[in-house]
């Protein structure tokens, strides 16, 4: 919606040569932004911490995990809801097989989708703080699609800040 | 087995001020340490990088994912094998149950082992170089147990030095 002031932003940090407040948001340029939202893959992510597993029944039939950058697992670390500006949460998707090795695992296959949850209270005030991105292959879908994660969130986990993972222990 | 002999190297360690090399293997004390390796649940390791989730079949039903420590995360990415001494990898291991919030998936219920795999060539030469831990609450398991880890991983891969799990992209 704002690239044009998203980009001049990002200019500007460059600029002054420091890195973007929320790097999930606006540091990799917006030809990369999810529709609606504006939000990026974030930098360095797969390095993250673990947050949970998940698996998803078919049709989908994925395996999946939950990673946050340090705001994030602060937040739950602490229990501390709602989650402050700054904390991102990126799940990882994956279709499952059947291990070739143990035959009661099933393992990573390839990866479906990577979605992401930014937290910018000032940025997103019209979904409760949240702004939301999901990519295949490290390109957004379509605005559809990404109409339908506010919807989803609303109505399922609003007294979890609209975040469904949980931490695992 | 030497838990006389670990004992006193921790104490050496801890008397000239310096970690033990492989935290794993050795920090804790022997007293925690699993029957015919030794190895302990490393400090710190929930904040460990994520390598890969997994889903086990039922009678076990699990969720799981295995972390690492950086010597295990930079192995995987440089597709180093044999792994160096002083990895470690750990399998976090949940019970898993239906989502209250999300029919379609599965989450963790509440954790049921830690199991730990270390890389010590010099201690361990007689299971490739591995030390196995499986841990339930905290307590390692049985002796009985732990003779089953090396002989699976044995038969089932030896060709990826090993270790079942890769790493998921």
């Amino acid at each position: 919606m704002t690239s044009a002031f998203q980009y001049s932003i990002a200019l500007s940090f460059a600029a002054i040569g420091i890195a973007a407040p929320y790097p999930g948001a606006a540091e990799k340029g917006h030809e990369n932004a999810s529709p609606i939202y504006g939000v990026t893959i974030p930098e360095g992510y797969r390095d993250w911490k673990f947050i949970a597993p998940a698996e998803e029944a078919p049709p989908l039939d994925e395996l999946r995990a939950v990673l946050g950058n340090d705001i994030a697992i602060n937040a739950y670390k602490n229990g501390a809801l709602p989650f402050p500006d700054g904390s991102i949460l990126v799940k990882l998707a994956y279709k499952r097989k059947q291990s070739a090795e143990f035959a009661p695992a099933t393992v990573p296959e390839g990866p479906t989708t990577v979605q992401v949850m930014v937290k910018d209270s000032k940025k997103y005030p019209a979904s409760h703080g949240w702004g939301f991105g999901r990519f295949v292959d490290g390109n957004p879908v379509d605005g559809a699609q990404h109409k339908t994660c506010l919807s989803c969130h609303e109505s399922k986990v609003k007294d979890h800040d609209y975040v469904f993972t949980r931490y695992a222990p």
